[in-house]
């Protein structure tokens, strides 16, 4: 849908600001506690954080992010998507999230009201409420922008960094395809996985896949060290080819470091029966830089998702 | 400064991702830790927050919030006070924020390290760090997004309800011609005062003035109450008429009920012991709807700033 019309009466501009927060309340119905603890006051109140706390932000940009092809409910519906993807590669539990949206005064309310609905559902099914925000004019443009507040799920957080020369690297689902398929704003976010992976310690580092495997994994290599991928080993969704697989961006599937020592086989069947529906794959290794086979992908050869260029 | 520039050679465009996010922590300095605490994760890590927590969201976007005649230094600054002006008016202790910064790739580069500094330098005064934030490409806008967590000072927070019939009405600083002043960019957030006045049960229900004391008042205003104001009363910034002061917006001072049984006289002195720097000015009550002596500011007569108008 495209967002704007030239008509007044339809567009935000239309309902004033009082109607219009009145508006958005209605549109996130049970997604949106009563002030304080949301909408409607300076700030919104939350109970104090069990374990430690986890923020992230992340927006979705008219243009970058989505576009015509997608549909509002789809868009708003991403934007909290790729939060919880940010949540979930920490291993963290997602309990909060604001949203401030800058938007020109054309925009169409039907654009508006699917746009939020599609936060509501997102919230309602992963139980995380969307305490509060703010709505701004911005002519010509719409930027959604969702902080979300986590915490530790489990007794630490899985960083970055913390993974070893001989550790094996695993993936989570697919990669590739991810635009046309419209695996970018269908995709469900790692959260359970996460915190299952959080949970073993042998679980050395994790990150999730926004800008491309050949990208995002450079950072989860120790130092001194690079990924030895075996090609065939890496899945693709239908339609990818390997420079999709390991360049496009936008998977959000979790990869990880898993210790060396670990039982591999062991591994893969536990997560096998907690995880029926999510496929993991084993797709090679960290090794000292320099020694990687002749054999294994050169991910020098890929470049991944470059911001700003 | 107008942000934008031609030559690619002095655009963000021409670092490429990695230095430039290696840039803007050299800008930041201090006020950036180390992930996972800071930039460099999916998340920043934060301790467990001791009290409830707190939670706000406020832009500052290219030609709404400020334009070529404010500096990107302060405009970056402006983004950090808005926030803590929010946790002022709870309140509450700022504790960290993180910041999303959509932009078009003809930003310059000089631009972009003084809007960073600007924040830094906010970030360094109130001891709040920036944990981590988002660069994204935004054709031909600036829109920045900055989430602050805080949490409570005291045993409450203040909250926008709570007021009653008979509560003095109090406003701190001097209020209008906050745009043409500088004030907009320049006003210091009130969060000592706002934690001050949280320890005092007396003062019942707060907000800060952001749209203007004829809109915000309302809101604290109890239900089938409305705000007897004495005009003579309302401090008013050099060159505001009374219009400017009840109007315009942006003044970022805080307003709050006091309760009738509340010693006034006591109550002024304590806050000239502790601020005897920052006014502070009992500007009328609130009254029985429909009970305002003739002699009182009629507020319908005022019109507060309307977004998306």
């Amino acid at each position: 849908m495209n967002p704007f019309t030239d008509i007044p009466a339809d567009s935000v501009s239309a309902l004033g600001e009082e109607k219009l927060i009145a508006a958005i309340r209605r549109w996130l119905g049970a997604a949106s506690p009563r002030a304080p603890f949301g909408i409607g006051d300076d700030c919104a109140v939350l109970a104090p954080s069990r374990g430690r706390q986890l923020i992230t932000v992340d927006p979705v940009i008219y243009g970058e992010h989505f576009d015509d092809t997608v549909s509002p409910r789809a868009a708003g519906g991403k934007l909290f998507k790729r939060n919880l993807s940010d949540i979930a590669a920490m291993g963290g539990r997602p309990r909060a999230a604001v949203v401030a949206l800058a938007l020109d005064r054309r925009v169409k309310l039907t654009w508006l009201e699917q746009f939020y609905r599609g936060l509501a559902a997102i919230s309602r099914r992963h139980h995380v409420p969307l305490v509060g925000g703010d709505i701004a004019h911005h002519r010509g443009g719409i930027v959604a922008t969702l902080t979300l507040v986590g915490e530790a799920a489990a007794a630490r957080v899985v960083t970055r960094t913390g993974a070893c020369v001989g550790d094996s690297i695993w993936v989570s689902g697919a990669l590739g395809n991810s635009l046309r398929s419209g695996h970018h704003w269908r995709f469900a976010p790692r959260l359970a996985e996460g915190q299952w992976l959080a949970r073993r310690r042998h679980v050395h580092a994790m990150i999730d896949l926004s800008d491309g495997l050949a990208k995002d994994l450079r950072v989860l290599a120790p130092r001194g060290a690079e990924a030895a991928l075996d090609s065939g080993a890496i899945p693709r969704r239908a339609g990818a080819t390997l420079a999709a697989a390991l360049g496009e961006g936008e998977d959000y599937e979790l990869v990880f470091a898993l210790a060396d020592r670990a039982d591999r086989k062991k591994f893969a069947q536990a997560w096998r029966k907690k995880f029926p529906r999510t496929r993991l794959s084993c797709i090679g290794r960290f090794v000292r830089a320099g020694a990687r086979p002749s054999s294994a992908v050169n991910l020098a050869d890929y470049r991944g998702f470059e911001h700003l260029r």
